[in-house]
């Protein structure tokens, strides 16, 4: 009997207790979630913006009865002036919140937070850092798909320096066994970016027939000040398009963490394939922080 | 038995099912309403700023018992940047969205989130197109005030062209049968900015005993950069003064879809008159809404 | 039985109305609270920026089962443009709202609204003016940590010119026969500045040993252009540091209204002493806060 109460990172969680979560997500999706939150009290603090993750972490919310409170960055950048995050967490904790759902710009500021809230805080992306939340949808949604993940080969595909799914989900494939690969070119990928036994790849069309997942990602402009190359070398070497799309495998799953930019990393066909499982990983996100919520209230 | 299960534009409720959703309103404003949302996701996307409209659609929700989720125009800015709107409609579907109650400032945004919606899309306002809502509680607090419409006489009063309320609601009335009339100067005002059987009146003074209902418009500077005439003449030639609220019939209601203006469109003393009929539109559109709810998901 | 429906002022309660709602709230902090707003409306309006009271007023509706609507700043700023508070009032009862919970940045801007809104209007601070719930959850934690306050010796120290909390919280503490001190320079304090019965001390010093709860006081520097004194002045004047900490009364309770300045009103170790009662304010607040709704919508 565990006792993880947060989720910070994704090696916060045991292979049994993620165990536990997937089986009880499986559920979730057949029949209505019970209501293990309710008259308990739920504060969504996001310092960044966010639709996808935001409404996600809300509606597992609502799905098990709990109360919802949400503080937006427009009113967390004047409220919080000068008072301390773990402060802000002290105070949340005195009102009665119980569950805390942080996303912020700065890795570690999450932490900063969990360790003053005596309650469950749970990581919605710091930084560059992490957020394992997607990594377990992304990890539940591949597992459906290939089934057992040892030795199936999955390539992260871009800006991989700044993505914190990319950092949190390899790790977590690697957990399960499977070969991971990073693809992107030197300025968004060396050695320092990857865990240790993931592989270095330049060249994105000397893979393609060879994977057995596809994770793409987005360009994360807002993280760095100026692209490593120009946008039309960029583009040559790593969006996948119809071109690439014809010679990747014909049932090989394409990931997305989302917002996907058309043009950029995906080309307008993709949203259109019938390997584009970007609704299943939505969908399943639902799932996942539901269960999660559901273990980390209630136990495991 | 039809299958409405969007309503982008009031034309795409037939008559039986505004006779319906009228019938379902009377009952509504009698007893609870049932929980006919219960454990199902509402979204509200206002890309422009609102509070009548906004809360008036929670409140709808929140009565039916439906889970609400608010996107407001700050995450919605930043949020969408690089996302394209149909793609936002795909992942919020993907979330479990069932219900998704869209404001934007261009005219056919609503219908490109629809389009991508595989839910009940309802519009609360695009651009200067339509709000085939604000139409529904008109025609309902008209009815309710003059019975039967056929053949009674009613003229809205102002900055026609830029009002989706105007648009929409005098579609609707002529459905009933009414004589609409528009009154307003040529900057605000000509054959191209009203349905094909409106007439057009430019001596507000000449009709105010000869008509059985007023609906006043609010000047909507946010959508024009240049009044076609100065204020004075505006106000001069159409604002409801308290000259010509003596010369108006003593029991013709007056209506306005908010927020009025004191001091341009109406005079103080228009609030505190009898004829003055705001509150039951805002009450009405409570009722109205929860109605057109009610039906969209769980059919006519 | 008396009828009192909202609360503006401290001054708007009786003495038995405030024994019965501390009495409720005792109860509240043992048991469930009942759903008495089940089915009710509550609208947040928070012109200006708030976590702690914000997020207390929605836990204290959430938890009695209230429907609860926020209208953000952001929201309202423009929102409200050329519409009047009072018209906003009137629109918000007609969509159904019940209670109405306000923060405006301008003194009496609350009474405005109060005045205009016929349900149950709360006055979450109104400028330098008011802020009548914090004086009932102050004077709540004072009478549980030292019972009778006849005769205590209550110190605030700080900016109290500017602090609407001082205002209310000394004049409820005056009627439950306290002694209150004001304590703090010329610039942030003169007989203007409180109610007529408080003696006005310079000498922070001088009255350390000699006082039974102390409520330290934010600097609200957005409510003023200029400190009038330099900030080192300041603190050495009426900064709770390591040496006041350790000349205070050994049992005497630390208030702070929060957010507190670390480094400026207090140091570091004053949050970690066990005098330090702040999380118990906040705590308090919820349970005080959920037994004035209760009472103003059910009677009292």
């Amino acid at each position: 009997m565990t006792t993880t109460r947060s989720l910070l990172d994704i090696d916060d969680l045991t292979n049994e207790e993620i165990d536990a979560l997937f089986a009880l997500a499986r559920e979730f999706a057949q029949r209505p979630t019970p209501h293990s939150l309710d008259g308990r009290f739920c504060a969504n603090l996001f310092f960044e913006q966010s639709t996808r993750t935001h409404v996600s972490f809300q509606c597992a919310q609502l799905r098990l009865g709990g109360n919802v409170v949400n503080l937006t960055p427009a009113q967390l950048s004047l409220a919080t002036k000068g008072e301390r995050l773990d402060d802000t967490a002290v105070t949340l904790r005195a009102l009665g919140i119980e569950v805390l759902v942080v996303r912020h710009p700065l890795a570690g500021a999450v932490a900063e937070l969990a360790a003053a809230f005596e309650g469950c805080t749970v990581n919605a992306g710091d930084g560059t850092n992490a957020h394992p939340t997607q990594a377990l949808l992304d990890a539940f949604t591949l597992r459906d798909l290939l089934g057992d993940l040892r030795g199936r080969r999955v390539a992260f595909v871009g800006d991989i320096r700044h993505s914190r799914v990319a950092h949190s989900s390899m790790r977590l494939l690697r957990r399960y066994g499977a070969t991971v690969l990073g693809v992107g070119p030197e300025g968004f990928l060396t050695g320092a970016d990857v865990p240790p036994e993931v592989e270095i790849v330049r060249d994105f069309d000397g893979v393609l027939r060879d994977i057995d997942a596809l994770v793409m990602l987005r360009v994360q402009r807002e993280r760095f000040e100026k692209m490593p190359m120009d946008d039309g070398a960029y583009i040559a070497g790593y969006q996948l398009n119809d071109d690439r799309l014809a010679r990747l495998g014909a049932r090989t799953p394409i990931l997305h963490p989302g917002p996907y930019n058309r043009g950029v990393e995906i080309v307008d066909a993709v949203t259109l394939d019938t390997r584009w499982r970007y609704r299943e990983q939505v969908r399943n996100g639902v799932l996942v922080r539901a269960s999660l919520l559901h273990h980390l209230v209630r136990g495991w």
